[in-house]
């Protein structure tokens, strides 16, 4: 599984610098029919789910990973479901929070968009 | 997405309560090509699956659910993706384990199996 790792790396690390980059440009990155559970809040469709991610009340924020894991997610289609964690640094705290996200990603003219994504802090 | 939720609940629900009571029950929730990733290792097929879960070192196990969101993993089918954080208590140990934890559960005969597992218990 050493391609699906790298591929599921790369595109990660492409999300969280954009996410801290330009997070308006992640609406690349969904389609109508994705869906965001973000601390427990179900949103669908890219329009909404860039909405929401543009709108967090944090403006410098750091995603730093101490894990990453990666499986295909179907037998015929290569989809890939990755699993995130790490800490999330967010305007310069101090204060390191732990976060877990889950995406799944489907093969899209030579890329991937996200059709799934859960997002959670774990406050511990 | 409420039906959704209610199923992923009661599944991984039963899976921790069998994780817990009778960890080689654990064999019928998976197929063939189910895949596991257990702190960054890559362990596919039920048989497989089940020797690395039944000879984890700890006995008794007690998982503590502290978040558990649930979306369709596919447009056609109605497999389910479900993330679970939590606390992991081993062996009566005062020290809970933050672990987190991704299923795609598959529909199969009127109840699921798992096609993708990937566990990784947070040391933080």
């Amino acid at each position: 599984m050493a391609d699906i790792t790298a591929i599921a790396k790369q595109f990660v690390e492409f999300y969280y610098k954009t996410f801290s980059g330009d997070r308006s440009s992640l609406l690349a990155l969904y389609r109508d029919h994705s869906m965001l559970t973000w601390e427990g809040t179900p949103i669908q469709g890219a329009k909404s789910i860039l909405e929401k991610l543009v709108n967090l009340p944090f403006g410098k924020v750091q995603h730093r990973i101490t894990s990453l894991d990666a499986q295909p997610s179907s037998p015929s289609v290569a989809s890939l479901l990755v699993s995130v964690n790490g800490n999330l640094v967010v305007d310069d705290s101090e204060n390191a929070i732990p976060f877990s996200q889950v995406f799944q990603l489907i093969p899209d003219g030579g890329s991937y968009y996200v059709f799934n994504d859960i997002f959670r802090l774990n406050y511990g």
